[in-house]
């Protein structure tokens, strides 16, 4: 059974309170979504332009296949201004728990996230190998692993974006997450907290690759430090491994 | 029905506990305002050389048109050491307050936001452009922005400062926020809650945009990731548009 | 008489919170372990697969001396979906207990540490020297020491890298912690307090020195500040000499 | 008159707990002194050794003119396993208090502190000029001010770094700081606040001062965002000035 609005919004604001104290939410940026049942396709989101610092019960909203509102929690005073609208972006969240069969979908906008995002958007993408954090992505069992992250450039036109994120997902299946140009990070998991756990991953991984590019040439040795193992591919089906970083 | 000194102050609390864990307002820089009255323009600002980690209702005072003191908020009995002397910048507030009939002024001094006040002084502003956190601020619809942010050089006369702030508005009527060379950012809101959004907002843009520049050249590839859509404008006018950034 | 799995638990836990807000053991990464007997060596160690920020008493597992369990705490109703499966990096910290007589064990994944590890891989280990903050490493009583930090390739292969492990810490009798590649840091001390400790000098003195190779060279000097005193060497022996670092 | 143990222990908590957050006083590492009277010249200090990020009253001693102590606060039951040794920088803390006439001194390690300490020591010290927050240090009136930090060689021989000390103060009268290599930083106030005060705005200028080196060149304009103003000097007298910044 799935919990009910209150529980997730208690869910989306623990996770929100530690985003924001990190830097991943600032300004009402980011958005939280976990699914209500699969069919049909119902997500619980945070609302449009609030603060994820402070996420309310209000502040939830539930949507269907279209992104569009389902219902919202509970009686609607007169001194409720906000009516609990989903984010623009909720179209993206619905595309990737329908195509990834996602139970949660989590997105941020991280300072080293959206850095890669642009010196990487012209290869549309960025590898990050080698690292015994990647172990912490679903279902990569060995530090000997390449994750490809997708770039996509960035576009108000939600179901054009969408469709975008729908190709990419289909054409990279191996793929834990997506950057969107100069935007941020989406990812994904069977609930809240392993999509929280590829955040966290993520933005490591960000911030390592990024801070290793500030590291002066004569300081950083022949090679420069770069990553090492990039030959190897991820090896993520349909099987359930648990994961076992720690 | 503008809220009491008592409700200000705890507002401003909670902002200021905020960004000096950030580190925006360390060691006592940094100055908060509220609008109380519009005719004549009366401002709550925080008083001079208070740390922003523990704002209190002392700390409070309420200036007139010219930036000196109306009243204080309550009893002042023989142990209060301060009188509630306004800042010295309070005069800066109230120009803002009245060329940008905002609701709302909040002055910091970050790491990112100093540094590059100080690299781009010799053009006299940057322009921060692509970002989808531009749609953070107010009227901003979508990333295809290019914020002009202008940076006045610093000046201990106020009234001199406050005529260059008053010019600078004026002359750039689409800018959210200036920043004063090697001293910090000026930015504000219709209220309290959506200039501290424009702050939060800025500091990200300003992180971003300056650590993108620590990237050492052979990692950046060969455009070296600058900024993208540096094309648009911002078309910010009187009409009130929800910002829709999440 | 050593503390019970509660106790050690709340203790991991403290270390655990510090640690995961500072952003050293994201995403399940790290682990903790405190001795529990010397004869037969006996652990107990955090399970694998949890996040550090909220380890609970039923996150914590006693281990013997070839890392399987010994037993795990009290009693586990049919809500318990984990059954404190010990992380497969048990081995590892077994390893080291045995053969640095250590009291603790501590595993953190750091941004600059996997930097560091990465950079300097190609050299088989990298020396901090120079730094105050040295005599924070037990038995090292002046910033004149030049600490030899083995870096070790990363492996899957726990039994293997146990004994590479051993291997290191034999023919590096002095070192206070070596670094697995793209991977992290292991270090140790008499009790948790004192492995506490020596991740936070580590961590700093990582930062540091990674820091300051990130100064572009005509700021840095004609030296460009490289590290001073590598001359001299530990002399960490069976002597204990309570540390005076303040 | 001057507070008494248990509440001095309470302000250094405070201090010790925001300090160790961010990281200004990890492993042990720092320490903290203020006046318990003039003549004789007596301070309290925290005890060597301790961590910052929980002081108790029990860290807490107190020292006389050459740094021995005085007295140690309260029964000493055989549950207290440290006996409240003083720091063995006591001798500085000393130093600065009776050729300053300062009221509390206060001593941290810092990241940015120690890298500028090792990339300046050639020159003998570092300015820093041009920053508004220049003018939380007391007595600075203006931005226009070049503030000279001197850099003093680390030593383990007290004595001897206290004579040195001395020196360095009585030969740079205007200087509200000093750091020692690869070290951290000295700085002082008429009370505990005060000297807090210089300790983030210090940090600060350092931060921003170094970071603005970690710009590579083609981004930081012709002429790399130095430091303006560096003409100016400090009237920094016996007159007392309260500070203005905000």
């Amino acid at each position: 059974m799935q919990p009910g609005v209150p529980t997730i919004a208690r869910l989306f604001g623990e996770i929100g309170r530690d985003f924001y104290a990190r830097g991943w939410t600032l300004g009402t940026s980011g958005n939280f979504s976990t699914l209500v049942s699969r069919k049909p396709l119902t997500l619980a989101i945070t609302a449009s332009a609030i603060s994820k610092g402070a996420i309310a019960v209000n502040d939830v909203v539930v949507i269907g296949p279209n992104a569009t509102v389902v219902s919202a929690r509970g009686p609607r005073g007169p001194r409720r201004k906000r009516s609990g609208r989903p984010s623009a972006e909720a179209l993206l969240h619905v595309t990737v728990a329908r195509v990834r069969h996602a139970g949660a979908v989590l997105h941020t906008h991280s300072i080293w996230g959206t850095i890669l995002s642009n010196v990487h958007a012209g290869e549309g993408g960025l590898t990050i190998a080698g690292y015994e954090m990647l172990k912490g992505l679903e279902g990569v069992t060995t530090h000997e692993h390449a994750e490809w992250l997708p770039i996509l450039e960035n576009d108000q036109n939600m179901e054009r974006l969408a469709r975008q994120v729908e190709e990419t997902l289909k054409r990279f299946p191996a793929a834990h997450a997506f950057l969107l140009r100069q935007h941020g990070l989406y990812t994904w998991g069977n609930d809240l907290a392993q999509a929280r756990r590829h955040v966290e991953i993520l933005e490591f991984l960000f911030e390592a690759s990024g801070r290793l590019r500030t590291i002066a040439e004569p300081y950083a040795g022949g090679s420069h430090g770069t990553d090492k193992n990039p030959r190897t591919t991820a090896n993520v089906g349909g099987r359930r491994i648990d994961h076992q970083l720690s």
